[in-house]
């Protein structure tokens, strides 16, 4: 198996909190050591940073969690591999273009009977069922909406009809984003919580950190962060139960 | 205009010394300081840095100047933005997924009416001459051979045929590479040099850094170097001529 690790924020905000919380998970905390990888979102554009190498002694990770890159929509994933071997190619999360914006994806779970999903205009690159899933879901969108974006929201309402279809494989909890909406399916396991302010002190589970977020923001903030199991111990996340979705856009949780 | 670095190499080799000198022109002895990115391929897997603040000042840059990443393919560039505002959707190298390979780009000149370059399975995120330019390469690419991947030196051939079209909209000097194969095109500057057995003594031009590969090589190692002005003041590179191309497969020079 694997987690997740996302973020929807309405002003640029860095990850570094949570991702020290994450890391520590990929081969210390949590057995997640068989590579990492974190999506970035600037306005339109994304910078991926991956490695094959477990997060908590990767350099990388260790920049990504030192380093205050700010964004507006991120998400994350460390590895365990059930489908696929440990390769780059398989390091979540997966990012392709579609009617010129990038859509990126990372999936907890496994699933049986994947290679049947149909793909086409997108076809994997690595082994993995969590990447053939996500080609699955953009074929299927750019087949149903071929020459332009539908509204934003009508293309999450698309895909939110396929995922059904998905779980039906077996253990489906998955992240995508646009860079402005991001979508979150629970079957199994994944947790949200909203920070706003008056905002507080928070304490991460895997590793003695703590951080005031009153200092780090104004009081204009609001930033949700979506994890497979809760980061911190001293605040109430949002248990998401078996099927449900919520979709974010600037941190707030949003119908669609 | 910006400058350009690729390396081919027939054993997962890092580019830190040549990455240095090239971070160097990203603001400090070079006047590209609007960005820059350097894509690393692990087989058919890619991993792309990128960031849109001046590479001479970045810590990111810094770490991938520092840190060694092996790999047998790369693409990078330092920006100065002509067409398509400073943003990390303008910053070069750009990715695409074809065939279900990562098919990686960067771009050095600038391109007069490439607005009316048609693009339809490829559509570009930012407002760059170059990443348009990229998604006509592709989505043409993808017209000819819809269904799957030809053999890759038909895939360049098609692609060669393709860059005459380019070089009359203006400067055009590229890299191209689908992880395996990289193709170098030069309408102005670009510059390479392949290093094998005896290695020997080579010094930075932009930095007071020098490298004795025959300490971090071993006899059957080949890497090929490729950039907009040569990297080093003590080797004798290639100098391209206008129209001139060139695809590298695992270090060597190929022809197709």
């Amino acid at each position: 198996m694997c987690e997740l690790l996302g973020m929807s924020a309405n002003v640029p905000t860095d990850i570094c909190f949570s991702f020290k919380g994450l890391k520590e998970r990929g081969g210390r905390t949590g057995p997640h050591k068989d590579g990492w990888g974190v999506a970035f979102y600037e306005n339109k554009g994304v910078c991926t940073f991956k490695d094959a190498l477990p997060s908590y002694q990767s350099e990388i990770a260790r920049l990504v969690s030192d380093y205050p890159i700010k964004s507006t929509a991120v998400i994350a994933h460390v590895r365990q591999a059930n489908r696929g071997r440990v390769a780059l190619a398989n390091t979540h999360p997966f990012t392709r273009e579609l009617w010129g914006r990038y859509w990126t994806y990372a999936h907890n779970g496994q699933l049986s009977a994947y290679k049947g999903l149909p793909v086409n205009r997108f076809q994997p690159v690595g082994t993995t069922d969590s990447e053939r899933a996500f080609c699955f879901i953009l074929s299927e969108l750019a087949k149903r909406y071929p020459d332009k974006q539908p509204g934003p929201k009508a293309a999450f309402r698309y895909i939110s009809k396929l995922l059904p279809q998905l779980q039906q494989l077996g253990v489906f909890n998955m992240l995508l984003t646009d860079g402005e909406y991001l979508l979150a399916y629970c079957t199994t396991k994944l947790q949200w919580i909203t920070r706003r302010a008056p905002f507080g002190m928070a304490r991460l589970s895997d590793v003695d950190v703590d951080i005031d977020f009153s200092k780090e923001t104004t009081p204009n903030d609001v930033v949700t962060i979506i994890a497979t199991e809760p980061l911190t111990n001293n605040e109430q996340w949002h248990k998401m139960h078996p099927g449900e979705q919520q979709l974010f856009r600037f941190g707030e949780p949003v119908s669609f």
